[in-house]
């Protein structure tokens, strides 16, 4: 009987480590969903001008194997917001599987996570993105980040309060870890979350990571860390910046801005090709475009 | 001295033959401009609701050797419309010349080019797009094409009669030249304006081609009669369409369809991809993307 590289590399625990972590992921996105839910029934019914909406979740499955759940609020604090999970098996087609780790020689996969967009109405509240996965190949590993995009000039530097309270969050879970988390991935993000074509970053950044391979509770931990610390600092964020009213020209400016979003998962972000060029599921990876763009 | 391939392959009339496809793109642009005035200014105001305007014209260089004038129209019936000449020359990097015909070996390259986008306000009105271009490497070719994107459902079909009348227009353009045209062109055309991702047409078509080299008179001629048939057909329908009220429902419908034009444009268009990555006129590349766009 032919055994994989996939299922020899797989030690007794692995089905139970995808569990925990697949536990763990939809357990932080019932716990985001709980948060953003709270803060649209809290705001301000005289500067959003209508009734809180909830999240409404959407179970898909995928041809390959596995499936997952997207929940996605259309709100008046919220105006577009996506918490997905999904759980998803199979093989990696071959012109992918050379550029996987692990998967050269063998296409097998496991792959489990959260990802989360937020678009906030008011174009005083940031915007942000945050994505933790574990993956199983012939190896198996756990990345992700997390990264705030402020919509108007004054608010993108990494001086700026909302930015400085982001960074220092994600910065203390990093630290509880390695001493050097912060500063590598911190560097990743800013170097992964550009538009090259503009000379522009995206946003004020955050952390990425990839193939961390320290250990699976080590490095479960530390993912672990980073979705409540990402979940705790963007609710602070938002609590503070959603009473504050906006301007039409604010407004604008965050239209305008929005575009540069759709212009890098477009052109630039691997996940998102990745997904739609392998045939993912179309409505869950474009579910990260902003509701509303201008290009004027 | 060193004679490049590129200059040994110039004949005595090549930067004649550059003048006047220089010259006629030009022309072919003041003709278009001047036709979408004439139906901004004819458009009804109790419709529209605002004055006409006219187009901007802002001139732009390009480092590596020539530039070209953009003309963008942000109006009452043509919500966002660019007409945009350019004739540039330099060298290819070294990665996309052996992409391109001709340039495998020397990647001296010139282009001149005229490239039509128009969005307009109403969404019964089609967009549509034109590009027509004449190329010199070691080679030299005519390329281009025009392809009908109206937003509305009912008006999305072949058999529908905007679709037909620029079908019939281009067809009549084509069978002037060889009768196995039409059939060739419309075929690469759908082939090329799709969405894989979600396994749609970009609009209804119409004909795209590339690489003539049947002779520079006979191609020229083609090219001329292209860019005629375009205006005249698609002046014509706007000219036929903008009088039509238009729903709340319906401009949703268009600002929704809109975004699969992003959607190509960023995730396929080659020149798009290639003007963005290789340090082309940024403005002037992404002035196709709508003024207005949503991913509910």
């Amino acid at each position: 009987m032919l055994v994989s590289r996939y299922m020899a590399a797989m030690t007794e625990d692995t089905p139970g480590r995808q569990a925990r972590a697949k536990a763990w992921f939809e357990d932080l996105r019932d716990r985001i969903c709980a948060a953003l839910e709270r803060l649209e029934a809290d705001a301000d019914s005289t500067l959003y001008g209508q009734e809180p909406e909830t999240f409404v979740r959407t179970p898909w499955s995928r041809e390959g194997g596995g499936g997952g759940v997207m929940s996605v609020l259309r709100g008046r604090l919220f105006e577009k917001a996506g918490v997905h999970v999904s759980t998803v098996h199979g093989q990696f087609a071959p012109e992918f599987a050379r550029s996987i780790k692990g998967a050269e020689d063998d296409p097998s996969f496991h792959a489990t996570g959260v990802s989360v967009i937020v678009h906030p109405r008011n174009p005083r509240v940031p915007a942000v993105h945050m994505n933790t996965r574990f993956i199983t190949t012939t190896h198996s590993w756990f990345g992700g980040g997390a990264d705030l995009t402020p919509l108007l000039d004054e608010q993108r530097t990494e001086a700026a309060p909302d930015a400085r309270q982001f960074h220092s969050s994600l910065q203390a879970a990093c630290d509880a870890h390695d001493s050097d988390y912060y500063r590598r991935f911190k560097a990743w993000c800013d170097d992964y979350f550009r538009l090259p074509h503009r000379g522009e970053p995206r946003g004020v950044g955050g952390i990425f990571y990839d193939h961390l391979e320290r250990g699976f509770e080590a490095d479960f931990a530390f993912t672990r860390d980073v979705g409540t610390a990402f979940l705790e600092a963007y609710a602070a964020i938002a609590e503070r910046r959603m009473a504050e009213p906006w301007t039409e020209d604010e407004r604008e400016q965050q239209l305008v801005r929005r575009g540069r979003y759709v212009e890098f998962n477009l052109l630039y972000d691997r996940g998102t090709l990745f997904g739609l060029k392998t045939g993912g599921n179309v409505e869950s990876i474009l579910s990260s475009l902003p509701p509303v763009v201008k290009w004027p």
